[in-house]
């Protein structure tokens, strides 16, 4: 999977090319920061996204620059990053943090088959909540035709990862301050009913209960 | 604040430009994702970062591709997001996120002197965790010589803030399905010791009880 533009180069000993590890931070987050070069300028977006087996897809209005950049086939770079964790470490320098994060390097190509956006549509509706679909309206045919939707295949794709404790020597310990890990979790709190919506629909268990493989 | 450059294109009902509003965001979160072009190509990298006064400051490693392509003047976009909840709405194109984001665009400064180095590393440290640094053994001449640390003014800075419910038309609220939002947060769990640490020591009040405006 590596490839020289997404082989990691800073502390390679965090680098992971398995396939599966990408995935799995990907299926994990929720948001991903596109980069890309318009006017010569390098721009930076946060947007949502879906896997689907071997590739990404994104989505938006054809109007915004993002979509515009990408859908030219210009090459841009896409990163997830999952925050785990800040190490206190005995030294100022040695603090760091652990994390997950995944970068994809890519040319997008633009879905035009109504059918196969619709797929998309539901895929990441599905993401949002599994089981969801079959509870809301699907998009018309005007939605779909206003909608952008780009699949990225995951050719170029690294993950790096960080676990565990400080890396200082043993000497640096004698400092005395404490020091560990404290980890950090993306939280669901108590859902917050629509004061719009249906007042006898009961809140779905996939909402109440929300879960991420974490 | 707004420029041509950092005027908020899309949904620019989101847009916030005060000052306050881009420096709340960014004291709460912990990562930045930055984009650079090198050799043609766009990159996006994640990296930690703590505001100072009207600037963001960056460090890390002088050989590293995004220090070199920030140290050499190159415009750079920089974009911090917290993701605050999932919009559930009664159709499949009216799920949204509730999200604050911030964009900065701009040219870094490369600190030199050691003064300025040192103090920066210290804010580094007391952003982990006030009070951390009176702590832990301060960087040595050696470890500040090695890290390289860039100062960015907030010149150009744009936030983007979502909030509530879904927007789609009271018809589409008849479908019946839960509608509302389910809120996130990024959540510190129980402090884990470092086995080598000192045994005596106990967790303190700031790592114990952490918390960050949110």
């Amino acid at each position: 999977m590596p490839t020289a533009r997404t082989k990691v180069r800073r502390k390679p000993d965090r680098a992971r090319y398995e396939r599966q590890t990408v995935y799995d931070i990907l299926d994990q987050a929720f948001v991903c920061h596109v980069a890309f070069i318009a006017d010569s300028m390098p721009f930076v977006v946060p947007t949502n996204y879906v896997r689907v087996g071997d590739k990404l897809y994104l989505h938006g209005s054809p109007a915004s620059r993002l979509m515009k950049a990408l859908s030219s086939g210009a090459p841009f770079s896409l990163s997830v990053t999952l925050l785990d964790g800040i190490v206190f470490s005995p030294t100022a320098m040695g603090h760091s943090v652990n994390y997950r994060s995944v970068v994809i390097i890519g040319q997008a190509e633009v879905l035009h088959d109504p059918d196969a956006k619709m797929n998309a549509m539901r895929d990441f509706v599905e993401y949002v909540a599994r089981g969801r679909w079959a509870t809301v309206r699907p998009p018309t045919p005007q939605e779909i035709a206003a909608t952008m939707i780009l699949a990225v295949p995951l050719v170029e794709a690294s993950a790096k990862i960080r676990t565990g404790f400080a890396v200082d020597s043993d000497a640096e310990y004698a400092s005395g301050a404490w020091t560990g890990v404290l980890p950090f979790k993306w939280t669901p709190g108590e859902p917050i009913r629509d004061p719009r919506g249906n007042p006898s629909a009961a809140v779905p268990e996939n909402i109440l209960h929300y879960s991420r493989p974490q």
